[in-house]
């Protein structure tokens, strides 16, 4: 953020008519050697109050991730009465209440453009680009960690954990990759999203979600063969008085332009009444496109301060909560990649199983490969299924994996679209 | 726009906490029939004037088009200090400088959110979200009607005059193309375009123009040969002291996601100094999108007046005119192909005179049908350069179409990337 004021420090005077100053920033050790950016060492401190209380600061920035530390700060930076922007998806997602509340209350704007998909602009486009149509229905790719490993993956063919190694070390994926490539950092940006979108409050805690390492490279080379590739979704749709929302890889159309949404980029798709389709794409991580949707923030509330017209941002609509859908009346087609043994009938007793609980079939496939029969690997079968019920699927896969022909437990990734 | 209000009246109002009401609707005819959206008599009007003096009405929305009567309008309703939302792209790339002036004398604001690819908000992606950001280049799909051509040319391989007929037919293209597909509709475009990235005015008429009819269902068979596909592209780019800007179809990269932008679709690509790339897809036309665009443009002014912040919108920085480079100087990869007389030493003229001009070829193709050779065909010779000035491209080219061997004048399309 420092870094781009400094580099950007023309441009943004030039269009604010004004500087965006630095007046202190509060850090765990001052004295830490090889920060990223020089900055002035009698800027930093580490008493976050002094810091929110000094009377030539109205804007706080909390940038340090987190909801325990970071919580207390910004509703204290929100008492004192300064605006906050924030980049922190998790506070947001489990306090958005508490935050917006205190907000009004104080009568102060909390931005968090950087929260969600960082440099794309994703936040101002629902809120602000259209804010006169409904939105129908989001899908996103919202975790660059996953998408980057996905990508590789599909290139390369090589297994989830070597590629998880390498970017680890090169400092692509945290030391505890969790959060990402287990889906909670995309939960906790598809409920801000909900909130946005449908104008409500879902509990991130309960959304369905699955993370990337359920993906083999057989199933990617399975999905290619079909015309799909594999991505990490999260998907947000309305159902009047309940909604949908679920994180996790899914078979994607490789027509499809988030098919084409590679690497460690972002993108959200979003269909609504007026507008129909649209995407939005571009960076999600990142030092500079993040502090870009920072400082944006902090130009547009500058702005607001200049025309006197504080808590401009359109406030967050009543949060009325809604109920999520189960995951068990959760509607969509399946991969499913059954290991069984090879011998006759396996193939009847597959089918049987899911017609009598109402999946019914749209493509199979058998890996019947001669040279394979008699090495100790399992058979893969694999099916795709028309749009069924969730839970109809999981009875019929519990059926199917306690069967003696069974060797190894079905395989099950949802497919968009 | 009176259809967007009526179905989505809900949505705007709880986010709005008021309605949006029409007073007075301005039009030719009152009594022609069939209007796309049934409409109280009571609220048609020919007098515009009076229309925009009523008491009750702050907003004025121009949808009329053109630059005479819709520009008399426009300034009148800043005159009377309303506020305009207006979808006009010729009257805003050709009076930019009057309109804005005259809005920040009376302290009023003009939005033009549905001016620019209708209902993506590209507008206040590029005005809000990159606030912070350093534009360096956009290149854009940015006219419909061209799009749907190409795209579906380019599915068809059938030539431009009958998909152009069948879209006529169909509504999704003027009686008049001109416009559309000769690029002058895409030249407004990025003029505005121009001047929000860049902030600087261009002169429209100054824009290297090329429509679209340039390209033959062979040019894009040959473009798939070579890894490409041909799209109706608007090229925005600094240097310092100049801008470039220019208007033509152009070779884009199979692998682009600007190349999966099919049909009528409209998408923005962003390379700036924080965000990097970053694209913005959606509908560029149509009623609801472009409803969509203006209603939310009138919210936004709503919001600025119930904050009693007049002139909320970032203004325009200071339009200080900066030259165009050149079209001899423009520095890109080029497409020629050449219909020549099939006899030996044809080749070798061709590429003595290409080098010669400072041109150098990256591939070469001639297309050696045994077949052909008695027929009264050219033969086509397609090359594709590296990149190279426009100047010595067009001199180089002088050159060749006055030799003997020469059947047919050399087509130029340029590639983008």
């Amino acid at each position: 953020m420092v870094k781009l004021l400094e580099d950007n420090a023309a441009a943004i005077e030039a269009r604010l008519g004004a500087r965006l100053e630095v007046r202190a920033i509060a850090v765990r050790d001052p004295d830490k050697g090889n920060r990223v950016v020089d900055v002035d060492r009698a800027l930093l401190t580490t008493d976050i109050d002094a810091a929110i209380h000094r009377p030539d600061v109205e804007i706080v920035c909390e940038l340090m991730g987190g909801t325990t530390l970071a919580k207390d700060a910004v509703l204290a930076a929100i008492a004192a009465k300064r605006h906050v922007v924030t980049a922190n998806k998790a506070l947001l997602a489990e306090h958005w209440g508490e935050v917006f509340g205190a907000a009004e209350r104080a009568g102060v704007d909390v931005y968090y453009e950087a929260a969600v998909c960082g440099g794309v602009p994703i936040i101002r486009v629902l809120r602000e680009g259209l804010a006169s149509d409904r939105v129908e229905s989001i899908i996103g790719i919202v975790n660059g960690t996953s998408n980057y490993i996905l990508s590789t993956m599909t290139e390369t063919r090589r297994p989830f954990a070597d590629i998880l190694g390498e970017a680890q070390a090169l400092g692509y994926a945290e030391a505890d990759p969790t959060l990402d490539v287990g889906g909670g950092d995309a939960a906790h940006k598809l409920a801000i999203l909900v909130n946005l979108c449908f104008g409500t409050t879902i509990d991130v805690n309960a959304i369905p979600t699955d993370g990337i390492d359920v993906v083999d490279p057989i199933d990617l080379e399975y999905a290619e063969k079909f015309g799909y590739v594999i991505k990490p979704l999260v998907i947000g749709r309305e159902h009047g008085t309940s909604i949908e929302a679920r994180v996790h890889p899914a078979l994607v159309p490789a027509n499809w332009l988030l098919a084409d949404v590679a690497g460690a980029k972002n993108a959200v798709y979003v269909q609504s009444y007026a507008l129909g389709p649209s995407m939005y794409y571009g960076a999600g991580a990142g030092m500079l496109p993040t502090a870009m949707s920072v400082v944006s923030d902090m130009i547009e509330i500058s702005r607001n301060m200049f025309a006197r017209a504080g808590n401009q941002v359109a406030r967050p609509r009543p949060a009325v909560p809604r109920p999520m859908v189960p995951v068990a009346d959760l509607r969509s087609s399946y991969y499913l990649r059954f290991g069984v043994h090879d011998q006759p009938g396996v193939l009847g007793q597959l089918m049987t199983i899911l017609g009598a609980h109402a999946v019914s079939i749209a493509q199979v496939v058998q890996d019947g490969a001669p040279g394979r029969r008699d090495t100790d690997q399992p058979v893969w079968v694999v099916v795709l299924t028309h749009v069924a019920r969730e839970g109809d699927v999981r009875a019929a896969l519990a059926e199917i994996d306690a069967l003696p022909i069974v060797r190894e437990r079905a395989r099950v990734i949802r497919i968009a679209g």
